[in-house]
């Protein structure tokens, strides 16, 4: 997507053919800053550091960690060394894991000398792969979005989002952003309205920001904000991501978005949720019980970073000393409160039913 | 209630029998400053920059600022000055209107030579009202706790409560914290769950810190979580305040209350309001068409303010340079979702007839 006048995606290998370039999305949105990667250890860093974050987009940097690695040493003992220390860096990460294994099975049987230029094909297939689904979700989608644009005439299409499943969270496109991208490309005229996503920020920081440089109309607001505008007939439909959607349907996803999808059902506004299958969880049935919700560190809440008025990036404490904070970092929406998954191969119904419709029977 | 080891009210005459002190609450949490206010203009400067907030202090100051206007000048002309100058500070502010009109009353008729006197009398005896308002809502609302505690025996109950409808808000034992202060003095092991309440975070800011002074125990977290842990069975009841609630029931409050008793029915979760009863308007009955939602300045939103590591305090911008953003305020919560309000006269259901059963019919 843009960034300026540019078209960019959130990972590729530079010109020289060999580094793998990299958005420090930790210094968004108020520094736009390419690092380029040389080695594994580089790569395992940005990965563990969050300088890239987003399960395709991990799994995309893994994977050319793993060609990195190859490139300094081919060796069947640095490539368990680079397996091993890139699992490391985020370890409930199953995009990660997914992509290392992919890398792994394919190295293994090679011989030395062949590894590298078969690792970067490697690691570009799965980037490519990626951008297919996106771009998949985005052409299903974006039919939603221009089937309210019919009824408003020229009004815009009110899109509500939550977090951040935009391309800076994938190679490109995005998931719940992909069909919002489309639409705007095609002229169709759309607003997003974006939740800020307390406690980390990612939609005020990363999702507007994107938004932005793509030149799509949007509005930051409050996470507590949704609820009222849906009330007020202002917003069309929600569409969001999903970290892991389970056979039934349920979908986990960043925490507030059960809030978003109640607020919806009582207004009667279409929730939409963005879903790539491979985060498709068929081993589960029940997301309620059966998704564990991570719990991280206090001080995400407790702590908040943004630019002074000096221009510095500075850190300042919003809770009294003392007071303790919780951090979870999930909730799962019930199937029963999802309009419909817009996947790579369609929109379907979250149910069991509605998911085989698309990608077969499982187990 | 308690900071550190005093029992404070929000306002109180100085012990030189004449200067207002007040806490400056944009300092919290952060330092602990009381003011002393010797003049109308510093009354009304209070008001204005919000150094004090919350409808019933709002009222409380601007009475005891009639005082000190009479005390410098106590003729017809400054009585009306120090009106239209005060009631200017925050025109929707329907407790600064009544509490000036109070004054304006009971002062246009005396003697200049009495209205000084009478001021000082008048302002005090509105705190005392609103304390004794709140002490009989906390009187009805701790028996819902009680009830709880019995169930759980002697594990904490949990009590989510969303923005700051503390002591500080009023003159003392605050609204939606007065059932739990008197839970926790009584000894009923009680636990809040603090909603840091965006944009403004008076839940992190406020709430937090009076809970913490008073010793009871709490958590602070993103207005995104509550649902999750209605979901988990980590909330046993909800009680929010209310800045205005219509005569069937339906409440206006801080933006976000609709979405946590949205959660709350999804859950079974007795969702209480507690209500002084000067907060009812009577003239409305359909509160989501009736209830105007103040916009108030994105600054709100796109800058935050708290305490930098060198201990200033400091406020960043956490929004992208270009980005809209909307704010606003307060939405309406319907009847339907609200289990119970929480009034001085004891707790009834959320409509006409339960209003009426405690007040007497209207209209």
């Amino acid at each position: 997507m843009k960034v300026g006048d540019c078209l960019y995606r959130s990972i590729w290998v530079d010109d020289n053919g060999w580094q793998v370039a990299i958005i420090d999305q930790r210094r968004l949105p108020f520094e736009f800053i390419v690092r380029r990667l040389t080695t594994v250890d580089a790569a395992a860093e940005a990965i563990r550091e969050m300088a890239v974050r987003g399960a395709p987009l991990i799994g995309a940097t893994a994977a050319y960690g793993m060609a990195l690695a190859m490139r300094s040493d081919s060796s069947d003992a640095m490539l368990r060394q680079a397996y091993d220390l890139l699992l490391e860096t985020r370890p409930t990460a199953v995009n990660l894991r997914w992509a290392l294994q992919t890398m792994l099975l394919l190295l293994e049987p090679l011989k030395n000398s062949a590894r590298v230029a078969a690792a970067y094909a490697k690691a570009s297939e799965i980037c490519e792969e990626d951008v297919e689904i996106n771009r998949g979700i985005g052409r299903h989608g974006v039919a939603l979005i221009e089937a309210v644009a019919k009824r408003k005439s020229k009004e815009p299409v009110n899109v509500l989002t939550h977090c951040n499943a935009g391309w800076l969270a994938t190679v490109d496109w995005g998931t719940a952003t992909s069909p919002i991208y489309m639409a705007h490309d095609r002229g169709i005229p759309v607003h997003v309205w974006v939740d800020e996503t307390r406690p980390r920020n990612q939609g005020a920081s990363l999702t507007a920001w994107e938004l932005g440089h793509h030149g799509v109309p949007h509005t930051v607001i409050a996470d507590n904000v949704g609820g009222h505008l849906m009330q007020k007939g202002k917003v069309d439909l929600c569409i969001t991501g999903t970290d892991r959607t389970t056979a039934e349907g349920d979908v986990g996803n960043k925490i507030g978005t059960y809030l978003k999808a109640l607020a919806a059902k009582d207004n009667g506004v279409p929730f939409y949720v963005a879903l790539p299958s491979p985060t498709i969880d068929w081993t589960v049935g029940d997301g309620l019980s059966a998704i564990p919700i991570e719990e991280r560190d206090g001080s995400e809440v407790s702590h908040i970073t943004g630019r002074d008025s000096d221009g510095r990036i500075t850190t300042v404490q919003v809770t009294p000393d003392g007071s303790a904070v919780a951090n979870y970092a999930f909730d799962v929406t019930p199937a029963r409160l999802v309009s419909g998954l817009i996947t790579e191969r369609g929109v379907t119904v979250a149910s069991r039913v509605g998911l085989e419709s698309l990608f077969g029977k499982r187990g």
